[in-house]
């Protein structure tokens, strides 16, 4: 079972599908931006944007079937739709669901596992800010420089209850991974719909974070591991991670140059038992993922993330 | 096989499917209207909509995802889009070819039968009026109130060769039917591809013409079945119909009357014995044909269209 949403899923979940294990991705329902956020305003849908990243993670169709779903369309009134985003989209339309819609979409793409909408509500993440400003919706504070000034809170609006399934999956799960993903944009999210905290509480499956490689300049500059896990944990209430993955590769000079601008690496600031360091850098292998590449240069490798959290609880 | 495009196709196609014979729909490329039209001047695609309908036609897939591939987008930039259209499109994009992409729809559609683009060459339909004003583009030809003023020419542009696939299934078929459809927009534009004509000529199957159910306004004017005849051989070259099926039942007088301003019934002015007359009018009942209603309140049954044809060739 791994929380989450974005890219930081997908390499997770694209690892972990190789494996004989029963898998379940949790997703964030606040997106907002691109082409998620056109069809929300457009439509009235739900965001469609990450769910549609997580179904193609999990895909056992073919890659043209695969590579469809990622297409983005170049000009006119389409310029900037990924189809696989329309797809969800009109499914959610014909069915008059998002989860049917979800379902439906699972069972063409033959998936392997199940991708759950954290909430089935339709929420919108606000900020406010220490210097009082307000962030509405995730695209605002996706591109807020000032986060790391301090911030008065992060809600969704409406409050919304959980998604039942999700609950339900997550009370089972026998491995719970939290991560990697924007610590603001696809973590926090998750964890301030009413109920999921509490799973999380009383699920007795190993719980395993795995930290971001990478901050983000004006939203987690500067952070460790610890500040990580110090602010996923004001959200769940109590320190419920059995282990910590770390990365502990160091990109090439020149990579962390080019990234400069944008942020610098997570460096691990915690000596315990339970933080578990592998090099976990990946170069980019598969053209599926290509509509991932101009956003993350420096990411994690699917195969070796996988490895790492098999070898960790073996007897899954 | 069947030779058209647009909503006539769709009918026939949809009955014979229960038939077991191997069926293929040779379809126009010329349609620039619409969604289609959008797509082709935004992506540079070839067009989609005639193609989808005989693709939807002859699908035994769930009856969710035909009306997945029919459902239209209401808002937006999307607005008008058919989401099979921008199926077809996206799929034609990543493979490279419209070929290609035709072929897989169908497969995710699990069709029966093959749907061929009478040509994969991108062309546009031109029309000169007697009057010296030249219509470019199918939509314009089917717009025009001036055609039954008398017309010099109608062509491609560029005069294109037909998908050798096409003459090939002409060539092999046991039964070709043409029509019902639009004359200048759907069934002219087929016979004007480099090759089609001759092949027909060629083909030893029998050959039945669908009569329409209504004129066009402006278009075919008071026509009778003996006028669409006419108007066809002079494309084809000689008269290769075996069989001339017309539906002999009158509509209600309230439909002929909404009607009216469109265009009045199509009468029968053929008495020779290879005219074959039959009640052949439908009342919508799939759901799926939604699309279609509201262009044609007076339109075939697909089940009587079928058993009719089936009657006049038992040994298929």
């Amino acid at each position: 079972m791994v929380i989450g949403g974005g890219t930081g899923n997908f390499a997770v979940l694209r690892g972990l599908k190789k494996y004989p294990v029963h898998l379940s991705a949790i997703v964030s329902m606040a997106d907002d931006g691109g082409s998620t956020g056109i069809l929300r305003d457009d439509l009235g849908v739900l965001p469609p944007g990450d769910v549609r990243q997580c179904l193609v993670a999990l895909s056992n169709s073919s890659s043209l079937m695969r590579s469809l779903m990622n297409y983005r369309f170049e000009n006119g009134g389409l310029g900037g739709h990924s189809f696989g985003n329309l797809f969800l989209s009109a499914l959610e339309k014909v069915t008059g669901s998002f989860e049917k819609a979800v379902e439906e979409m699972g069972r063409i793409l033959v998936i392997n596992g199940k991708v759950i909408p954290v909430t089935t509500h339709e929420v919108r993440l606000k900020m406010i800010l220490s210097n009082r400003k307000i962030l509405e919706g995730e695209k605002e504070v996706y591109l807020s420089q000032e986060i790391d000034q301090g911030y008065q809170s992060i809600f969704l609006e409406p409050y919304s209850e959980a998604n039942p399934q999700a609950i339900e999956e997550i009370e089972a799960a026998d491995l719970i991974v939290v991560g990697p993903g924007g610590l603001h944009t696809s973590l926090i999210p998750n964890l301030l719909v009413k109920g999921i905290s509490n799973a999380l509480l009383r699920s007795k499956g190993k719980k395993i974070f795995v930290a971001n490689l990478m901050n983000r300049k004006g939203q987690t500059t500067g952070y460790k591991v610890s500040h990580y896990l110090e602010e996923l944990l004001r959200y769940i209430g109590s320190d419920i991670f059995d282990y910590i993955l770390v990365n502990d590769e160091r990109p090439p000079e020149e990579l962390i140059e080019v990234y400069a601008q944008e942020g610098t690496l997570v460096e691990n600031d915690i000596d315990e038992s339970r933080v578990v360091t592998a090099p976990l850098l990946g170069p980019m292998k598969d053209p599926h993922e290509m509509d991932l590449i101009k956003r993350n240069l420096i990411r994690h490798d699917s195969e070796r993330l996988a490895q790492e959290l098999m070898k960790i609880v073996p007897h899954l």
